[in-house]
């Protein structure tokens, strides 16, 4: 496999449309100061966590309602002109650049939660209110949301990438936890799809069908959400490990035993460096799982009996047990660190994150090789992953300014994910598909599917012009 | 509301397309004895456990491979006409009829397990295989798939409709357990979707498009589903009530604490006394709930300790445990007995069975007034639900001789929906639209979504040749 490395190469439906001034003009006119053409604030809204830069969208509306962004689309849709969501930028695939040019639609101030039942463990939300937010929000009830990207992502932003986190080896993805939304189609119209019913044999499930899209068929207005009772007791331990090998088959025989342990997150030797040298927490400097045990007081200790013992036969030493929340989090700003510790470890660097997931039994002969052909390139990287779904993350560390580094950085990434694909797995657990993994989407799912998937944008979005140029070119 | 009562009201689409000779020639060509014209077997293809009748196919193709699917689909598409896909005939809504005429592809005979893989959780079949079959075949591993339809359905069948069951509660639907899919579009191609990872962020959700379309996108050709380990320990229990709200608000509480219960099932009084005529059960002639416990030892014993607390705190009352697999069988059997009980309470009878879904905290609201309807109609019903999940079945029994007894059923149907509705629910939690939902449809989801699946199907299937008028008209 030849990985193409330039942005060109990468993304082929980069060019700009038009953005007339009649559109400026009416934008400006429906929105007044929700409305917004100075570089400063395009810029803002036209780059996000990738290493890609493209041009900045023409204008940004800031919208507060549905009907605004019924509008925005409206308008934009009279002159053929893209529009883009944007919730809090920390897309890393570049779903939010503006390949080819037009309007980006700031989501960020409908962050309201509008609805909670605490009864029917739901909740509703604007797109714009963050997971930590929503969290805040429902503590009282003694519910929580379990899903949480390493940023503090939108819901409607999560919803739209099918996000999932450090949780979703017990708790699910967005695809799982998202009951219904409100949508704005590529006509304006406002549609809702699900209930807040726990399931639905009603007619295609359109509400999976957007969550996953990244933009591309409608703009998220609203998301209802699963929430979950707080768990009565929680446990959290961190164990090191001889080598990233016994770290992975300890996972591995943890999930085929059917323990429901709600985190189990691999941080190799490397990055438990990089995140001591950025937030002194002192870790042993090996690879290392953290662990997490949600049930009852019973049910945590015979979890963390188990995984104890599994370990303890894998070589794992240096049990850390962490009960009350001040330890907890101690614990694992080990994790929530690991990409800005990595970043900072590298003055001026930018992150080329890998994303493949694989059967849990294929952890091992996916990550292993990966990490000796990481090892042998010589560019500094970081390794984390959501080892009990078989997903975790490489970071290589390029300066942007030497295309060198990131030639190295896409060969790495191309052997990686033709591994991952040919032990049944995905490109992409999380991330989505944006910008940058177009060309592994094809090998993945087949030219079939990905025209049925074009297919379905072409009848939805007959003028393209929800995010174009994201997931395939058309 | 005014319910419709007559067939010709309740699915618009009926109308019989030419089934021309040539048709007819060259699937006898391609299809040898695999194919068949005899009125028995059409007859036994065009119908299934609805309460309705349609003129029977034109012919039946029994497929057995892939291939067999794409070249009958490519037929008869060169001659615009529908295909059905059949798996065991339990549809309870209409689904394998042929209002427009055209072939029944019968995928009975697409019976292999094709892959078990213990170690990642996963196994995958064949469309034919049942959901008692593929059970049987993994048994020696440990490992079970929970979906359990009251019929022992193909998994085709049961990811077309997205089935669920009484396990539900705990394991979730076909919309959480299937993780990829072969499927024969329209045109006769043959695609794939998913992978064998856990979670995945490829483009869109092709396979949760397909989980419940009812066959109207394409045929579904194999299926990769989560399989379980078997519980370490399981319990199950019945206990009576004083009346339903008693059991119902158990119900409601056991699930807002969380506990992780894996069944909980209500039969209402009239269904135990049928259930007791039909299977000699001698059990209380009382509402009562079937639950069942999953876990370890002490796990099963603390939700089981918590249950019976709240049940006792509703008047619950006479628990009967059963630990050994064959008291659990006998107590299962009232559940699973129920249908065919009170079908043969009423000689010559058929069923028209309810399928609401309501957030859990509207259980009691949605059921209560149903139940005093139903009373007050004099027609004679059933009475059993996946109360866990807010979804429950009225089945309304009528002598399909007596348009009156259909039109109070009917009524009662009407009812019962548009108070689901008015409660956040939907008027379907696992057996889907087929032809006796697509009114309901439209109330629930809204002109706007149903004209995008309309979209989607036109995009997919511009011939409408699949499974055509289910759903929605076109």
């Amino acid at each position: 496999m030849n990985a193409p490395t330039s942005f060109d190469q990468l993304v082929p439906d980069i060019h700009q449309r038009d953005t007339p001034a009649a559109l400026i003009d009416a934008l400006k006119a429906r929105f007044g100061d929700q409305f917004s053409t100075a570089l400063v604030v395009r810029e803002q809204h036209g780059r996000d966590e990738s290493s890609f830069q493209a041009p900045p969208p023409a204008a940004v509306v800031f919208a507060q309602s549905t009907q605004d962004v019924a509008d925005a689309v409206k308008l934009a849709g009279q002159y053929d002109v893209p529009v883009i969501p944007f919730g809090i930028g920390s897309s890393l695939e570049g779903h939010l650049l503006a390949i080819q040019g037009g309007i980006s639609i700031d989501l960020g101030r409908m962050n309201k939660v509008l609805m909670i039942n605490p009864e029917d463990l739901t909740v509703t939300v604007q797109p714009g209110v963050t997971r930590k937010q929503v969290n805040e929000e429902i503590k009282s009830t003694g519910l929580f949301f379990p899903i949480d990207p390493g940023a503090d992502a939108t819901l409607g932003g999560m919803a739209a990438t099918r996000a999932s986190g450090t949780n979703a080896v017990r708790y699910g993805t967005m695809r799982e936890n998202v009951l219904g939304l409100e949508v704005v189609t590529a006509s304006g119209e406002v549609i809702r799809t699900g209930t807040r019913a726990k399931k639905s044999a009603a007619g295609y499930d359109l509400t999976r069908l957007f969550v996953g899209s990244e933009g591309t068929l409608g703009v998220i207005t609203e998301v209802t959400l699963r929430i979950y009772p707080l768990p009565e007791a929680i446990s959290a331990a961190v164990c090191s490990f001889p080598s990233i090998e016994a770290a992975v088959r300890t996972t591995i025989q943890v999930i085929q035993l059917g323990v429901p342990i709600a985190r189990v997150e691999l941080i190799d030797n490397n990055t438990v460096r990089m995140v001591n040298a950025h937030s002194k927490l002192g870790l042993r400097e090996e690879p290392m799982l953290l662990m997490e045990f949600h049930g009852s007081p019973g049910g945590v200790k015979e979890q963390a009996e188990t995984v104890q013992e599994i370990a303890t036969d894998h070589g794992g030493k240096a049990f850390e047990w962490a009960t009350t929340p001040e330890e907890r989090t101690r614990l694992w700003a080990a994790r929530h660190n690991a990409y800005f510790a990595a970043i900072q470890s590298k003055p001026g660097c930018r992150a080329i994150s890998t994303d493949t997931c694989v059967p849990i039994s294929r952890l091992a002969d996916c990550l292993l090789d990966s990490v000796k052909e990481a090892d042998a390139s010589g560019l500094p990287y970081f390794l984390v992953g959501h080892v009990g779904d078989g997903n975790f993350h490489f970071g290589y560390l390029l300066d942007p300014n030497k295309p060198e580094e990131r030639e190295i950085a896409e060969e790495l990434n191309h052997k990686l994910v033709a591994r991952a694909l040919s032990l049944e797995g995905t490109c992409t657990g999380e991330h989505g598909v944006g910008l940058h993994k177009m060309g592994f989407l094809v090998t993945e799912a087949g030219v079939g599917a990905v025209d049925m998937m074009r297919t379905i944008k072409r009848a939805l979005d007959p003028r393209n012009i929800m995010n174009p140029g994201k997931i395939f070119s058309l």
